[in-house]
């Protein structure tokens, strides 16, 4: 007897079946209509890379999260395990073939070695958007302004991007004396939202000691307006600066834009990576907050410093689209398509094959998507078929029907048919009435 | 002074640009369209999985081409090196998740560590799709209209699908007592194209004999019609069979449904795979026939025999995007389009970057897409920009006509502008002669 490899896949990735397919593609293709409509283009980099483009000289040498191997050639390659490392690579050595400013999209898969009880996925996709090459206000605005389209459109309800300014942080941290804590006050202040200003508070006083903990916590309050809690801001971190009126500016393109509603100004936010030089931003859902941000990002200065001595400043910003599915399922707004035929041919009796597929063809030449059952089988298991992949129409052609040169073609939501007369291979009556009777349905 | 790492892909691997990138995608969306059109539904599998399920047990352990390595947690994995044995081992598993017959597409990526001196690329994109769960004629011939129907919306001119059947060319074999010697006449016979009758004529002989060489040119040569190759065939390979049946109700479907023009059955196409055991095909352009087939499969009994006992038969194919994208470049039909806006708005003074971004919102709630200049440069340095970009229209928004209540909508083929005024924010002026402008224009 054959001995059977039992089918399954690595611990922490997984299939996805057609239903789960479609809802994640009209998700990405949703983004991409939004990335086009901005200007944005699309790139693709290799998933394999040398180990050291991803991890740095001698870096990441103990990096169990990276799935890193000698490759037949002797190689240290790894698995990209995010969007941004193979990015900053592509522009410091493609970017005198590019046009800057260069705006980019990358919906691609990347992975990582998580541990998977806490419910992480080795395997997942990523999906960036960069602006590389300029650094100002207006850049910075249509990033959040893009973001504010792009999920506008999806579903998920209200949504707040809350944004700040690493520098007026920094400015802060300078001026109260705290430059060296930086790290740490950091890495408290991020925990705000989670634990709440008692606990930050007290874990601010253990690093920082108990009398700098006030201007700290009083400079992250969440304010009334833009205006006020930026005013506090400054006042508090040594006056105006330029970083603030960065803020200042881009508050102004948003708001004019007719986006402001969505945005808010956050000086708890700091996005723990040492990355980010300007603003930053994370994005929760009104209705979800507690799935944590969906749309994270903020300004750098230095994309590809490790493979160039050019410098590439850049604002750029990564929907987090397991979140975004996660989210749309919770909120009862995910597809539950599982096909995209609208009509489905019916095999009804031998030597009518040709016709079922010449039906098939004049109905998608009229823009209907229409599949032919390839096989003779009762009618309820067709209709059950027609039923699993959610196809509304059928049409039911036996030889009865085609001696009398007629077709039925069958409503399956309404349970109705019709009886359409055809001639000499010519269905067109058929495609009409299909025609008809899709109209306004999705 | 800081050490730079030199940007670099590995061997065999390649970056997209955009320009690149958006020709791909576009062939891809294309043909996705056409498989939706038919009935076919996306599925996704882990690009990492067991060696063990990829290669079989035991098997595979010399095989360079494939990237194979440890992972972290002492597994032994592999990159899939293609779509199909994937496709083998979802079907295994969720078969009873899903509806049969199962038409499934999947474009994705997969690696193989090829020589690359050949000009081949160790990353490239599989585009396969299936119906697997039945064994007609009616299936068998979906798949060559599928096949007919995406060729034809991509612009590569006319193309030949050549289609025969392993069961009418393993009788020829057994009728001639060369069952055997299968394998050794397949691999001759499959040089036909290439080396001509006599080379394989040739080859053959020194496999089998001279005595049966004349027998196996005769059936392998091309005829006239169809019905008088299968007629010789047959009689090749002691009559009339229910493989050579089988091609009949293919070819009848596939030339009532108006596709015939397109098919040729040609008995010296075998497919080398032992994989195949019904009809088997391949495509060539009528233009490029020295670049090989560009899309090719056929019926097999087990897609999935290692890893289930249910018997899963099917019909599949596979097309060349690499070929194809190389196919439409050589005969300029490649797409040039180096971007997606229609619309840039200038960026001509401070304290105007809210009214830019309002005027693209404006135009993208059109449906126009549109970008914004980011920063103030030379007014050239902007044109120069949309012109890389290949962006048709301009809006020019300077403080002195911002002064006056106008905007100029700049026609950047042409060269020609148009003033629009506008008021208390509202560009719809704008918008509507943008709109105007691009009726008509790609």
């Amino acid at each position: 007897m054959k001995e059977i490899i039992e089918p399954r896949v690595l611990k922490g990735f997984r299939d996805y079946l057609p239903q789960d397919e479609i809802a994640r593609r009209e998700l990405m293709e949703k983004l991409e209509r939004t990335f086009r409509s901005y200007g944005f283009v699309p790139i693709d980099t290799p998933v394999l890379e040398y180990a050291e483009i991803l991890l740095g000289k001698g870096g990441g040498e103990t990096d169990k999260q990276v799935f890193r191997f000698q490759d037949n050639g002797g190689r240290d390659v790894a698995l990209r395990f995010d969007l941004t490392v193979p990015f900053a690579r592509f522009m410091a050595e493609h970017a005198d073939e590019l046009y800057l400013p260069f705006k980019r999209y990358h919906i691609a898969k990347a992975w990582r070695g998580e541990n998977t009880q806490r419910g992480r996925y080795r395997e997942f996709i990523q999906c960036d958007f960069d602006i590389v090459g300029t650094d100002t206000a207006s850049a910075d605005a249509d990033i959040i302004l893009l973001i504010g389209d792009a999920l506008s459109g999806l579903g998920v309800g209200d949504f707040t991007v809350r944004i700040n300014h690493r520098g007026v942080f920094n400015r802060l941290l300078e001026s109260a004396g705290l430059r060296e804590k930086s790290a740490a006050v950091l890495r408290a202040v991020d925990k705000l939202e989670k634990l709440g200003e008692g606990e930050v508070g007290r874990a601010l006083a253990a690093e920082i000691g108990a009398d700098l903990v006030p201007r700290v916590l009083d400079f992250i309050a969440k304010g009334e307006d833009f205006e006020s809690t930026l005013g506090r801001m400054e006042s508090l971190a040594g006056g105006p600066s330029e970083d603030s009126a960065r803020l200042r500016a881009i508050w102004r393109c948003v708001e004019e834009a007719g986006f402001a509603g969505k945005m808010v100004l956050d000086p708890s936010i700091t996005r723990g990576l040492d990355y980010y030089t300007g603003v930053v931003f994370e994005t929760s859902l009104d209705a979800m907050p507690e799935i944590g941000s969906i749309c994270s990002g903020g300004r750098y200065d230095e994309l590809a410093s490790l493979y160039t001595t050019r410098r590439l400043p850049g604002v750029g910003s990564s929907i987090g689209l397991d979140r975004l599915l996660a989210a749309l399922d919770h909120l009862g707004k995910a597809g539950k398509r599982s096909g995209y035929s609208q009509v489905l041919v019916l095999d009804m009796d031998e030597g009518l094959e040709a016709s079922y597929h010449r039906i098939a063809r004049g109905l998608r030449a009229a823009g209907i998507a229409a599949e032919v059952f390839p096989e003779r089988k009762k009618i309820a298991q067709q209709f059950a078929f027609a039923e699993r992949k959610g196809i509304p129409l059928a049409v039911i052609l036996g030889s009865e029907e085609a001696a009398k040169g007629v077709a039925q073609l069958r409503d399956l939501l309404r349970r109705e048919s019709v009886e359409l007369g055809f001639e000499g291979g010519d269905f067109s009556a058929v495609v009409a009435e299909a025609a008809r009777l899709l109209q306004g349905r999705e």
